[in-house]
């Protein structure tokens, strides 16, 4: 069965309503392609400092949720809304992944699972714990086309996370992210492609445009690699939007090929979730 | 510490003798450069063919075997001897990589755990199944270097190998190897990167040279990668040696800075084994 996904790396503006019109905008251009699924980049409606994520932060149901569920069902499509800062009642914030249906009705939820805390060679760190709550489970849900899976950019630095999710039944994961320049030259296309390969996935990877001129200079390069680990298409670092149709069966055809997930020695080794 | 690494992308002839003599040829010829580690393919003394696997089987202890460990002693090497077809007393037949160390002391041995079993679109199948048992353990050695792991080939697919032998402890993954004309291109070099990126392990494949005249055309192009996943030296198809130091203390170094290891979310899942 075969899908039609638009991927929209967008440009992060520091007001939050600018980067909702202009998710309104694009879905426009776009609807004449019919796409079944629009994705977005990692935090798209907040620029990317850790300091922001608190300022920046809604409850779920706010008005950022309330617009992004209103445009999935006026453009009827499965609107995976890239992430955006969610504070829970205990003040907690997180990064948060959405996926609203058709319908507009909220189906998924990921909450970044693994934070991005690094630490330089000269003393200095970035730590995304800082100011966010790590998130507490791995995300897959339904759709007419199969299971979908769902996670956030750092999240795809460890083998369990897309092995988990397919073990779950993914074929296909949606990977809103951020990659920097120091990782993304060195590891963004390497990791999409062989998660793919790894769990025989479609992998959707999906970054906000590069802007040199904001605290964080984000590597861009959109990606949807194939179950065999090929790039179907890869943006640059530029605003751009990527459309392509995947199939599905192909998953199944490529499993049957090349068992990986059914040859696992699990009577050696088992990965408990 | 450094530890320099001898890959030796040797042609696999008919007859056993005569890649033993190869072998003896080659470590005279780098002796002058001192390898710690001399390390060979998969099946590096029998013909990649199912049928020949157990033809081709010695006993542990067998005059490959003590030929193996004479060369290791002999050259004062850690010698990684590719792998070998072994049976043992109940008449199994194993794919098993030896390494001895420089008083030519057997101090590891791993039986290929995956079977490379296939199933091809018109019907056709490539099974090792067929004449070889698969074995039951994963493996990590001591060195004066640091911990090293061991596994062979098809093993690298499952990203629970690496896994499991970087979390037993392992700063380098030797991986005798032998992928053919289609996963070569397609998933060789990406595999060994990303499973070093992954694990933040320098990993050492090493191939045998190919040759159109035989039933099974491997790809070669044995390689080296860093922890960051850089790849240090590849080979093309041909006959050849690749002489490289490797830094242990550089997979300290990485993993201090970028944790993966020590940042898996142990709360979420585990990996048993």
């Amino acid at each position: 069965m075969k899908m039609k996904v638009a991927q929209l790396q967008t440009r992060v503006y520091p007001e939050k309503e600018k980067n909702l019109d202009q998710l309104q905008t694009l879905l426009d251009r776009i609807h004449g392609e019919k796409p079944d699924l629009v994705t977005l980049g990692e935090m798209f409606t907040c620029p990317y400092v850790t300091e922001n994520f608190p300022k920046y932060a809604e409850p779920e149901g706010g008005p950022t949720w309330q617009c992004l569920s209103t445009l999935a069902k006026e453009y009827g499509v499965y609107l995976s809304a890239g992430s955006i800062p969610i504070r829970d009642d205990a003040g907690h914030v997180y990064n948060s992944a959405y996926v609203f249906d058709r319908d507009g009705k909220q189906i998924a939820r990921h909450d970044k699972v693994h934070l991005f805390d690094i630490y330089l060679k000269n003393g200095d760190a970035y730590k995304e714990s800082d100011t966010l709550t790590a998130g507490d489970h791995f995300t897959v849900f339904d759709t007419e086309f199969g299971k979908i899976g769902l996670f956030i950019c750092f999240d795809i630095r460890f083998v369990e996370t897309t092995r988990i999710e397919s073990l779950m039944g993914a074929k296909a994961i949606i990977v809103p992210a951020a990659f920097n320049m120091t990782t993304g030259p060195a590891h963004w296309e390497l990791s999409f492609r062989m998660r793919a390969v790894d769990n025989q996935v479609y992998m959707i990877g999906t970054s906000e445009a590069r802007d040199p001129s904001t605290g964080y200079t984000g590597w861009g390069h959109s990606i949807l690699t194939s179950p065999w680990g090929d790039v179907i298409e890869q943006l640059d670092e530029k605003e751009g939007i990527m459309i392509n149709e995947i199939d599905m069966d192909y998953v199944d055809e490529i499993r049957a090929q090349l068992p990986i997930l059914s040859a696992r020695r699990t009577d050696l080794y088992e990965l408990k979730f």
